[in-house]
């Protein structure tokens, strides 16, 4: 068999790390170039596979390559599409196999969260059935760490790094300003479905009276006299209160906290995240003077403050996608597998496409504390690890400086793509 | 002369260096010990003096003076407390003549913005009739960075790191989801009055194309149509648009763009800040999908991505203020003096602290580009500079490991202060 090419593409929303994945995918093809020929990135993900847009990464110098892995975000593009099931869209898996069989592809690595896990999975069944069987290997990301088997998902531990260390710092400025000025200060942090990114930065409390002091999870539902209750009881020890609020805060009905003002009287929809709403609430209920953060991308571009730990596994399930398709392997991905001793060690494992495929890891309720407001020592032994090490970019003039690529486009072979 | 104390007090928002200055202060006081006795802080700046709430700093390891160095926000606690003018509240400058007589303080070292200043030098004054002459040194800081005289604020530089850092990996993020979700990102920064803060951000772009595309500053009034002109021009020659506005930013009439809202219907004061409110601008006017952050103190705390340069400088501004106080020097600033030649040199220089008091250092018309949404090359010459170095705290299981005082107080023995 001639040697064949490999497509990597990149799925929803970014990471500071997910870079670091398609380092160890590419530098570890370029190990094996008597097997894999070319490796084509995706322009924007899985759709520059459906406009017949391959960059060819081939054209990359080494280093170039080589500062992906402390570059942030997706140098190639992403996308947040999702194909459609083959039964609902048969034209555009078609086209995929099409521009697979132009290309010589026979090597799909797709890194993403549990929607394109599904979506790689499909890949490989279709391919089988139509007698060009395609090599499937799924590669985990995202910042949300929603995703089954693998013991965390690389993306999650350099955002938990990121809220942890920012809310210690900001708790720090309220402390010193709280005795005549700021005494609330609520961050807002991402994780619209689970609690994962909010309970991380309960890591920067140590020590009795360390911020945060109030961790509002989705998980919990809102309990406004409570929360209010704990907020006075905070000030009271303290001096001030640092709160960190999931933008997937719930009232007990299930409804967003942010979402709760709805529109104003001319029908505007309320332009804040849940922090100043939040911050308002205690405002208007207890009178202290507040600040409020929306950390938004900020957190999960981060890659000045990213894990060391984290950039190793988005590097390590790069490298394994590459060489589970090596070995014969189909329809899996790399797993982080977390040692059983006491010290935090880990390695990779694989799981099968189809078991990650659309399930989401939820927090397990005794990560939470009884009160709902802070994590547990349960939870401080998962996420510890996960936060470690320093993995620090280079810099010149005072800025990092981050891979620029040349993403120089493959000629097309085929009809121009429309999307239907 | 007996040996007398020192009284050091931090004023004002904090930074993420201010205690970097404050560790100047007190390891220079701690290598004159033949002639400063105790160096007391206050606790919570002025209002420490005021209330006798002296830290007995002498009773703090070398350690943890040492890991003020790399602490960020105010170690000693500060406020926003503004004494009045002498003729206005007599009492309170009686008071600590008293405060500063029964603890044989003579040397005054006040660690704040202009108004700090300006009190620092009413003190010196007043202490000069009163027959009880006191030392009285300013030491700069403001993340505003709008004090006349020294070439720049310490708090300043670190502050303009984290801007260009953050909007640079945010840029990045965007330039990455564009093609199919967010084209447009604003991310609102410090700086009611001047537009330093923004500004700083502008050193992100470092070729045609790189975040920040645009800049709102406060100095230039806002021009809706000429900004989403902008913004469409952006989005179609880079795929996206990434914005920084300074929560200062103004309308024609002087009024502030977050403010434009007013009240809604309830008389409830608009909740967001000037991001949300801009972001939603475009929303409804050009239809794109939008993110937006809000950094609030995250920005001013961030001594994880500090500047090396700001932390050097801080600290020697504190260094100078006790060698001044020791040269007979009184009634002064140390200052920061740039160095003539093409290559960035700087070296600590004095100003009066009546030059200082009440003066604003606005930001210079040539330094914002001519249509008024970016910085020019002399802005870049200056601000370059202040950003330059790492100077990464140690971090001890993945979070920075930030100084804990004892602060313990000295026994008092004055009657109780009552705030008049």
């Amino acid at each position: 068999m001639s040697k064949a090419n490999l497509f990597y593409a990149q799925s929803g929303g970014v990471t500071s790390v997910i870079n670091a994945s398609a380092c160890g995918v590419i530098e570890t093809a370029r190990k094996n170039k008597d097997k894999i020929g070319k490796v084509y990135a995706g322009l924007n993900g899985i759709v520059g596979a459906l406009r017949e847009n391959l960059i060819d990464t081939s054209k990359e110098s080494k280093q170039a390559i080589a500062a992906l892995r402390s570059t942030p975000a997706g140098a190639f593009g992403s996308c947040r599409y999702k194909l459609k099931s083959y039964a609902e869209n048969k034209r555009e898996y078609e086209r995929l196999m099409e521009v697979f069989v132009a290309h010589n592809i026979r090597y799909f690595l797709y890194n993403g969260g549990g929607d394109s896990q599904d979506t790689a999975n499909k890949i490989s069944q279709l391919s089988l059935e139509k007698g060009y069987p395609i090599t499937c290997i799924g590669v985990p990301k995202t910042v949300d760490n929603d995703l089954p088997i693998t013991d965390n998902s690389p993306g999650f531990g350099s955002v938990a790094k990121y809220v942890a260390v920012s809310i210690r710092e900001a708790g720090l400025d309220v402390a010193s300003m709280c005795d005549s000025s700021t005494k609330v200060f609520v961050m807002e942090v991402m994780g619209r479905h689970a609690g994962w990114i909010a309970g991380a930065a309960g890591l920067a409390t140590e020590q009795e009276g360390d911020a945060p002091h109030i961790i509002l999870f989705p998980e919990i539902a809102f309990d406004k006299e409570k929360f209010l209750r704990k907020i006075k009881s905070s000030v009271k020890k303290y001096g001030y209160c640092a709160i960190v609020v999931s933008e997937g805060a719930q009232n007990k009905d299930g409804s967003f906290l942010a979402d709760a003002g709805g529109a104003d009287a001319f029908g505007h929809v309320q332009l804040g995240g849940v922090a100043p709403f939040v911050a308002k609430m205690i405002k208007d209920e207890l009178g202290y003077k507040y600040h409020w953060a929306v950390a938004d991308y900020l957190q999960r571009a981060a890659r000045h403050i990213a894990s060391a730990t984290d950039v190793n596994q988005a590097y390590a399930v790069g490298q394994a996608a590459v060489e589970f398709a090596l070995a014969g392997k189909n329809a899996v991905m790399p797993a982080i597998v977390r040692g059983k001793g006491k010290r935090y060690s880990w390695k990779i494992g694989e799981a099968k496409l189809s078991a990650v495929a659309n399930v989401e890891k939820m927090m397990p309720r005794n990560f939470i504390s009884r009160d709902g407001f802070h994590i547990t020592d349960a939870a401080r032994e998962y996420l510890s690890p996960l936060i470690q090490g320093e993995d620090y970019p280079k810099y010149k003039n005072g800025i990092p400086q981050y891979a620029r690529l040349k993403k120089q486009l493959e000629k097309k072979k085929l009809r121009k793509w429309k999307t239907s």
